[in-house]
């Protein structure tokens, strides 16, 4: 049965990517008291997607708070391991906030910087749906891949 | 007449370098209450060094205060500034420090990663001597240029 709460449903074929994958690892892996033990995957992944309608209900201006900062480091982590899992190379995120919930995101491999984002309101981080989201991270995730294969002696030095 | 609460002392050739003539503009433009305004730049470069005396003093472990928290962000944007004037690049500092003083610092020109330290025991920051400060700073702007003029695409991507 359909859970109207959630945004995402078990259903949806945009579950199976990569990404959405992994990142329900990082999560469940967050989720130390079990909590979650026995979401399905669609719920774990469901406060990724901010539809209009969740993102009126947040402040425009307000500090992100340690779930909301997870959720971002989760995301970026999440990144870094398929670009690790596809290059063979290990790569690093380093995440830079403000507790007022600015600054940047970085992947780097060896000397070479594959993924760069500037932060901004992280306390209204998600995406407009989940076929959004991948679509992002398959954005970040090719330019990774074709800055590694353009600079592979930087990428790894 | 010489101080003798100072290491650093006015006539030391050492606070010719560039490092340090950049360390203390920098050093100066954090002093907002003009506390230091009539401190010669021997006094002000002088927390810079940490002396085995003023080191024993410091406690092995502890939490870095926001005066040395600035001091080691001032000695990246120092290191940042004078690879920028030598490589007409922009570069830019990145310093991920948790609260109890460890992380990594990184100094970005385009998509390369031209420095990279890790830092530990933030709290006791600080070089033996003016002379190991710019022997340090030395080799980390040397290896820069070298890396900007090896992957000259790469810093320009």
């Amino acid at each position: 049965m359909p859970n109207a709460a959630l945004v995402v449903q078990a259903d949806d074929t945009e579950l199976q990517s990569d990404i959405v994958a992994e990142l329900v690892k990082q999560m469940r892996a967050l989720d130390t008291y079990d909590t979650q033990k026995d979401w399905p995957d669609a719920q774990v992944i469901d406060p990724y997607v901010l539809t209009k309608e969740r993102k009126q209900a947040i402040p425009i201006v307000g500090d992100p708070d340690e779930i909301t900062m997870a959720r971002v480091k989760a995301y970026y982590n999440a990144l870094a391991t398929l670009i690790e899992k596809r290059s063979g190379l290990m790569a690093v995120p380093v995440i830079n906030l403000t507790h007022e919930g600015f600054g940047r995101a970085f992947i780097i491999v060896g000397k070479l910087i594959v993924a760069d984002k500037t932060l901004r309101d992280v306390h209204r981080f998600g995406f407009a749906s989940l076929a959004k989201l991948n679509e992002e991270a398959g954005k970040v995730l090719e330019k990774a891949q074709g800055l590694i294969g353009q600079f592979p002696e930087v990428a790894n030095a």
